[in-house]
């Protein structure tokens, strides 16, 4: 408590104290890199001076339209320039950004309408019949629909609502931003996927969002004008926040409206792109991509990986493309990545390849803003740290939310003990380097002992003909559960159940391979996690 | 104001709220950089491992001799580890540091002391006599004397006081830090270095120099383990808040207890330094070293100067030596560097080298945790942009001072209006950035038209005999006031004063150029900034 004896006329002023928030940095960057490309998009290519003008116009036009502070705006948009722009412009009138997965069956979206009392909703074309389909189906007003229509990839506008750019041409561009005055104020709410029971609300805060920024810009050793790929949906943390972040450094936002091998590739040949975040099946794709789709390039491209530890495979095939692979770990409630597997040049990098895949595949350390992150036991002590002992990954640090919405019985269960819970089950290295062994729902209890499905599927992964594995537990009469694998192929092979538990067991403990083999696409949630509560319902019946 | 209707269950919690503070830095860098070289200074090389260890048992030592929060504890030492290790073992007991400049005279160091009240004093064996005669001087109870003992440089311990490594012996390494419960609290205590009346005592808080760091990574473009060479005295805006950076990146500080080219070579090539900051005086050194110190490397060496704008040809002639320099701007008021002259590489990659010099010269925008610099004329308008209207330059943001201890009348002054009041002269250009032209006092007034002493300087730096110059104010019967030169030469020249009236008159109007040279050694502060104030004494007089 650093109060000197006499602290007289040492208060905070206008001149000396600024509530933090991300939206500062499009302010400073229409000034310092006016005239630098902030978002391209095909034919869509405009400067920081353009971008921050757009975003005026957005915040000016939702206030004429009543919009006022504390309000929630919602868009149910893909990584298209509007979805950028709503990040800067709706809280710019003092609105909280609710973006919603576009992937949403219409019940859960008229859930989030009601739940989150969005008065105004930004809605691309392709869900316009999601959105009117779910306000139909509300128990409150609906929203105001706002159309984003995307001509330029063939969606014509409806005309049955205002469109976008006439919305913008109404928006003042010399409107006066309304910038938080308690960087506690919210900036966003995102609403969690919700494998089972109803979707939670999870609030942001400016003061976080911003040292999300500052930090990742560290953590990613970013330097100026980078070339960033819209690859994870802005509607999942707000794109990791990384949309706040680029003005910081003067960088390009690539926006990509599908995600396919073909258009990754061309946008780093074509764009020059340096830096894209993605789950490990964005990995997949560009490692198995079709000839044809892949072209060349002559630098390394960054890319952040999370959602689930990539498999070591992968990781080795991925880097002889190009692609540099950081692992980082982080969930809704902490804006995204919060952990990162740092790199130990001077240690690893004389390492062999699979052993450096290994490390790889760690969730790693705190990003530079966080306070700690560690792994505790269900006392809430300290696991040791021998890569064995698990427990669950606990979050301290100014990246976490402010809690879930009118829900404050579930925020407080989630902060017990001044830590956020984030129920992956870990272990810690004697590094201290964080490697999650599984979801605390995923884990398989066989014959009284524990099997990490992540393990398992690694050694999957390493099959030369499986593209995506994924193993559950499927409940036995003797074991109590067993380890059922699901299996998607690489086109043009078919190796055969047998052949997959032979190629397990060379590795894997008898009791950890899989007493099951199923053949089928996995089903994946939009950012591509895998579903694995629908796999248990499968392996339940088979 | 983006609260939202309903925001119970939302406030701030242990899990989500944390005071910023660099202290926290040092506490993930012993986890995730545990092993890395933290500090060297000749044989003394420590890991983030000892070095946190370290300045853990400096917080327990000085709590153990009773000093609580809000205490001040003051330093007279060289840029030697122990004054690394005081900024962060000092605010972890809690304590507010206080680091003095070695170079002032008794009188002032006393009235430091007096008003200050520091209750400890960590003294290099070198100031042990300054110090006790300062003891001498004081009003009220003097400074308990601890003596910092630089054997490895020759100094023997005097053994009339406690000696810092028994100190810290006697310290516990287990010692929780006191942490800032309010990032508002006061961190540090910096006296202006005072060119007339009494020095000021600047008061900063944790959270300033927390977001000065994170500021810092991202506009020096640095990425992990940098090497930083300890120039810029950390008794002067705590070293621009670098030593409270590095760990952030796994960095190592190379300390530096007398700043001469042959210690700046031997750290490049033998420790490899990619990193460092220094007044243009230090990239005179530089470039005027004699052949014998100088030393063969091969990487780009990274350098921020500041104090007063580089002469284009130091800035020609040094990147040649592969020395890459950023001017930066900032007070003692705002942590150090605030603005810096971001590099537009697209635009100026390809002039030639005298036109990127005269951009170089320029002090640029606001650094990223700044919200708005700019230059104000009178009335607290905006200049116009045009590279001629002079205005001040104006501060906002989160790096600048809680204000002058025990001084709130000053205080309120510096902040009329809501910006902090540089006292800089400057013009902005009309991509915006910002040059100074002078110091408010430092404007020559001759016949009625004003001149910039730094425009005249910069011409006569040109001079290929020229060491350094500096341009003060001679009073004049006719014109009022008239230039006056004070030169230093390079050694083994002699050019006369007509020669350099000659040189200045090819580029500068009649009225700009000099009337009078006067050559000898330029008084400096301790910092390198001429003391001009001396010279214009000078000027009067002859």
């Amino acid at each position: 408590m650093g109060w000197m004896t006499d602290e007289r006329g040492l208060e905070k002023t206008e001149a000396n104290y600024v509530a933090l928030t991300p939206l500062s940095h499009l302010r400073r960057a229409a000034q310092v890199f006016a005239n630098r490309t902030a978002v391209v998009y095909g034919a869509h290519r405009v400067s920081y001076s353009e971008y921050y003008s757009r975003c005026t116009r957005l915040a000016s036009a939702l206030s004429k339209m009543n919009i006022t502070p504390g309000d929630v705006v919602a868009t149910l948009i893909p990584n298209l320039p509007a979805q950028a722009e709503a990040h800067f412009g709706v809280p710019a009138s003092g609105a909280v950004l609710n973006t919603i997965n576009t992937r949403l069956d219409v019940a859960t979206v008229a859930y989030i309408f009601d739940h989150g009392e969005a008065k105004i909703v930004l809605v691309d074309t392709q869900f316009i019949d999601l959105a009117e389909a779910a306000s139909a189906q509300m128990d409150g007003p609906a929203p105001v629909i706002i159309e984003v229509a995307d001509t330029a990839h063939g969606w014509s506008k409806t005309n049955n609502h205002i469109e976008y750019e006439d919305l913008l041409a109404n928006g003042d561009p010399k409107f006066d931003w309304i910038m938080p005055s308690d960087e506690w104020e919210s900036i966003s709410l995102n609403y969690t996927s919700g494998t089972t029971g109803l979707p939670k609300g999870v609030v942001s805060h400016h003061r976080g969002s911003y040292l999300m920024t500052m930090g990742t810009v560290i953590s990613w050793q970013m330097q100026l004008y980078p070339i960033y790929l819209a690859i994870v949906p802005l509607f999942h943390c707000n794109g990791w926040n990384h949309t706040w972040m680029m003005p910081l450094l003067g960088g390009t936002v690539v926006c990509c409206r599908d995600i396919a091998a073909k258009p990754i590739y061309d946008a780093i040949a074509d764009e020059g792109v340096t830096h894209f975040g993605g789950a490990p099946i964005v990995l997949n794709l560009i490692v198995n991509a079709e000839e044809a789709d892949r072209r060349q390039f002559n630098h390394i491209v960054q890319v952040f990986t999370a959602g689930a530890p990539p498999a070591p495979a992968t990781l080795s095939k991925i880097g002889e493309l190009g692609f540099n692979i950081t692992q980082v770990y982080g969930l809704t409630e902490t804006y995204g990545h919060v952990t990162e597997c740092v790199w130990r040049s001077s240690d690893w990098d004389s390492l062999e390849q699979n052993e450096k895949a290994a490390i790889k595949a760690r969730q790693g350390v705190a990003f530079p803003m966080m306070e700690h992150i560690t792994v505790f036991d269900s006392e809430m002590a300290q696991v040791p740290m021998d890569a064995t002992s698990q427990g669950e990954i606990m979050v301290r640090g100014n990246s976490v939310m402010k809690g879930y919405l009118k829900n404050a019985e579930a925020t407080a269960e989630a902060f017990v003990g001044g830590y956020f819970h984030s129920g992956d089950i870990a272990v810690q290295h004697p590094d201290g380097y964080i490697q999650i062994s599984d979801r605390a729902k995923d884990i398989i209890i066989s014959g009284g002992e524990n099997i990490s499905s992540v393990e398992v599927e690694g050694v999957l992964m390493g099959h030369p003909d499986v593209n995506l594995a994924a193993v559950v537990a499927k409940p036995d009469d003797k074991w109590g559960e067993v380890p059922c694998a699901f299996i998607e192929l690489k086109p043009g092979t078919a190796p055969t159940e047998a052949d997959l538990i032979t190629f397990s067991r060379q590795t894997l403990a008898g009791f950890k391979t899989p007493k099951q083999v199923v053949f089928q696409e996995l089903p994946k949630t939009s950012t591509g996690k895998i579903q694995k509560f629908q796999l248990r319902q499968i392996a339940k019946l088979i």
